[in-house]
């Protein structure tokens, strides 16, 4: 539904349509102009040919520091979810199954099932916070079990796991030697700081991006973090597929981390005040929700709602958002994303009370 | 081994080390300015956002029309090797087999392999100036078959299949009902001008990319012509591992095609040059190799060669090439890639001959 619903809202725009967009992940914001530049020096250097599939050594070398591994840990992507298509890719097998903490981003679930695994889902509920209950992980475990994949904070509800509930994860992982992905591309830009995966145990796996941070979804660059043995057969997957992420797209990366505490906190504040407007807004409704621990995303439920039928008839009237059933068993909820300017916000949140009525 | 010489050489680099390298497909021209240009525009203007996944319509229809197709059939893709590797993972069930014309590009083998192909080659000599053989085509075809991978002009023997050979292949496909991979991204540069798989019969695949014709190697954009029944599963391939190949590099190949005829004019008599000059001068040894139809690359033979021993020595005394076995079972040759300014030669073939006595 995710995607069925931005290829409409797509569609609707090459037509012509006027669509407010609160159904995607893609800031409103522009790429830094310093960005832009340092991608366009580097072409004119001639950064313009094969390179190293694992990323160029230096922006390997940064990440790794920012993120205190190894650079040989660190593996240079065309966007997160590269990372965990190949990921998955490379660790599971027909058969095997990947626990999925949800309501949750659909390219895990689709990624899942595509590489042949059965999915399971740990579900959260409104009703208790979206506290991710470690005793049902355990139950779903399996000796088929391969992967965890969560996100932190969570996209779509922005809640930021506990340091304890996460490290509680991380025991049950160990103890069943399962691996974590944790998808952190929201980390950065967070209202609450949440704890990285690697913080706990590093032999685990973190996903992230440079998408939200920086204003680059389009750009495609991501990376993982790895063991070793795990980086080099990435490295190998990319030279059969990929080759490797154009280096004047890396170099941009490269000026990006230049600017990342700068660039987070004004994120940040884009963001807060968003959100706070919108929980003032919504908190007048009937709509059952949570405050967000973090951008860009509000998951309201209303009760009864079938969120597919509300979601196309708001697009008929120029309004996205993606029903909850595209993040797992929620029909009566639907996703809201901050990501339009300031000034479209009350009116497209009165449209959506409206229709709602 | 193409990848371990390519891995090796970039390192001695990185070390310092002077390389004459011509063991890459990489062109040693400079993107043109034009090209690099748009890209920049195309970023100014904040083309710097999620798109859609199978590529922007005015450039799928742009090459839809030079390959007399609609855009349906066209799925834009960061590379020619991604697209064989997707069509591969969605063609390809475990067990299945996949029949490559040999001599042949190392990709066609790992990426069948790493979808669980067997691999089945069809060899081709030197001495019967690597005439594909039909009749042995239509032996190595089972009820597994999938898929025949080949490319013409070929990698490494720079050999264009004729016509009448083509239509033989296509017609044993047709008959065994398996699908035809046709790579063609040296067809615009070639010197002999090949027929284009779809010329013959649309519904096989055709794979081409602007990193040749262009020297947009590191950009990592290509396509695949294919129906719209597997374009349409490209595409959602392409939503759950991509999203899309960036558009400002799309806008930049879109200006590339602009260019189209002017740069395949200059970068065919480029290398036509080079082929005359390293025609002129391995013709003086005792190898054994056929007249190139195409760039970039001579695959000669040398009676009782160890071409890997070979190929490490050579790249000890700073000349890289790449050994056959990178190519299929081929142990007494080795390709040159003439991917190096003209005046790097004739010093770089003498250094090779020296070493061969």
């Amino acid at each position: 539904m995710l995607y069925e619903i931005s290829e409409k809202t797509m569609k609707l725009e090459s037509e012509g349509k006027k669509i407010i967009k609160l159904n995607l992940g893609d800031p409103d914001q522009s790429t830094p102009r310093e960005i832009v530049e340092a991608a366009f020096e580097a072409m004119k250097e001639g950064k313009t040919k094969y390179s190293f599939p694992a990323g160029e050594p230096k922006l390997r070398a940064e990440l790794a520091n920012i993120h205190g591994v190894s650079a040989d840990n660190v593996v240079v992507a065309p966007g997160s979810k590269w990372s965990i298509f190949s990921l998955a890719y490379l660790l599971i097998k027909n058969g095997e199954n990947v626990i999925i903490v949800s309501p949750h981003w659909t390219a895990y679930e689709l990624i899942a099932k595509s590489v042949g695994a059965e999915v399971r889902f740990l579900t959260t509920e409104v009703d208790t916070n979206w506290e991710v209950d470690a005793e049902k992980l355990a139950e779903l475990i399996d000796q088929k079990t391969r992967l965890l994949i969560l996100s932190n904070p969570n996209n779509p509800t922005s809640k930021v796991i506990s340091n304890k509930t996460l490290e509680n994860i991380v025991q049950i992982a160990n103890d069943r030697k399962i691996t974590v992905m944790s998808d952190e591309v929201y980390s950065d830009i967070s209202f609450v700081k949440p704890k990285s995966i690697l913080d706990i145990d590093d032999s685990h796996i973190l996903i992230n991006s440079f998408s939200k941070t920086y204003a680059m979804t389009g750009w495609r660059i991501g990376y993982a973090i790895v063991n070793k043995e795990l980086a080099g057969r990435l490295s190998r997957l990319h030279q059969l597929t990929l080759t490797n992420v154009p280096v004047f797209i890396q170099q941009a990366a490269l000026r990006a981390l230049e600017l990342r505490q700068e660039m987070a906190d004004k994120m940040r504040e884009i963001y807060r005040r968003r959100a706070d407007l919108t929980y003032r807004i919504l908190s007048k409704t009937k709509l059952k929700f949570t405050k967000p621990d973090a951008p860009f995303y509000f998951f309201p439920k209303s009760d009864n709602l079938d969120s597919e039928r509300f979601a196309f008839n708001l697009l008929d009237k120029g309004i996205s958002v993606t029903p909850g059933t595209g993040f797992g068993p929620y029909r009566e909820y639907f996703r809201i994303a901050l990501t339009i300017p300031d000034k479209d916000i009350e009116p497209a949140l009165a449209r959506i009370c409206e229709e709602l009525k």
